[in-house]
């Protein structure tokens, strides 16, 4: 592997080589899609924003004892991590029906959960991220039990801290997806981002169902001043951490 | 309810009232359907031959212990059932990959499972009946635990004794589809019907992916011949049981 090669292009994110090969540089992108990107476009700023906020939430994490990927940010849309293999599942944490639960269930948009729900969804852009049951991720070997329990559990664990943290920027948190890997001493890392791209997010000083969405929803449904959404929502990120 | 009257009409089946209220009459219609209802047609002398077919192993089933909502057959294409509330699942047991889990994994035609897969898909034509997870089932409370749990333990006991008979008449069962109903003493009966509409069937003696095919996919996949391999299925199904 040479340095600042690229080694993956991502929809969010390019991913380069650096000198040491325990460390990879991650690139976040403007361009946003949706439906797996039969909707292209770009958000401006939105590669400085959601690596910030990434970068925030990752060191807070860290501080909390929720072992990832983040070591710095060396330019707002730039950050270096510890070098992982993705466990090929996307992890979603639901505290509050929406997107594809509501469609393949008839639960109504904003129906509360009783407890929060762990999803697994198989990362695979061609068969379209399909909802797995534990019966089906056992079959593909996609994790081993012992990985799938510690992530039910980082899981939870991250969305209380993530609740928390939300809350104090005034924002509820609606669902958000994660990906896990593990790094060269076979260590279990949380990984990729977390940001409006990645989690449903609504301002919880709006009950309208369209103005109070801050994430990457707006660029989906439409719902026009995407730009300024994810803005403010750095914006409120910065003001609870420097308070 | 007055006898006689049609209760429910569904895509395979009319079912009607009788004298007797813990009783209905299904009667059981040669329209096909694929693809939620997306592809319709008629396949000649269905209605007599699925009906026949699932008397024949309700009465095998009922012999082997499982319950169930046969009572008798006044014609070939009509079964007198118990009157039983239907459970909204769809239970699919697979011993072979195939259909939506081969679209969903990615895993190849004709894997053999190691185990067979218990799966549950919510009965909502509306939604396209989509896979739920257990925590999905949990959350839309369609069943309770216990009834899960039986569902399970009374699919998987089926299974065994339909892969015997199967076996016996010269096929591979791959995957089939059960439903169950509670009736009026709240017991849990398996109800529907057991047939080549409900099972994927293979020829063992055909090796050629298409020439095995004796079920509902032979009208699903335009493979020509679905009269003929629907009456070869019962015919070989009645000479089992009188051998």
């Amino acid at each position: 592997m040479t340095a600042n090669q690229k080694l993956y292009e991502g929809k969010a994110k390019i991913i380069y080589t650096t000198d040491d090969p325990e460390i990879l540089l991650a690139d976040f992108k403007d361009d946003a899609t949706a439906f797996n990107a039969q909707k292209r476009g770009t958000i401006q700023g939105k590669g400085s924003i959601n690596c910030t906020i990434s970068s925030k939430l990752f060191q807070q994490l860290a501080i909390h004892g929720i072992k990832n990927h983040f070591l710095n940010s060396p330019a707002p849309n730039q950050m270096l991590v510890r070098a992982v293999k993705i466990v090929p599942l996307e992890v979603v944490v639901r505290n509050i029906a929406a997107g594809s639960l509501c469609q393949q269930t008839g639960l109504q948009l904003g129906t509360i959960l009783e407890n929060p729900l762990v999803e697994f969804y198989y990362k695979d852009d061609n068969l379209g991220d399909p909802l797995l049951t534990r019966d089906r991720l056992r079959l593909l070997k996609l994790a081993t039990e012992e990985q799938v329990e510690s992530i039910i559990n980082l899981a939870l664990q991250i969305n209380n801290f993530l609740q928390d943290f939300w809350k104090k920027c005034g924002i509820t948190l609606v669902d958000f997806k994660l990906e896990f890997g593990v790094d060269s001493q076979q260590q279990l890392l949380l990984a990729d981002e977390i940001s409006p791209d990645t989690c449903r997010l609504w301002d919880m000083a709006e009950s309208d169902p369209n103005q109070r969405v801050m994430d990457k929803d707006r660029f989906r449904r439409d719902l026009g001043n995407v730009e300024n959404a994810y803005q403010a929502v750095l914006q409120r990120v910065l003001e609870v951490l420097e308070s």
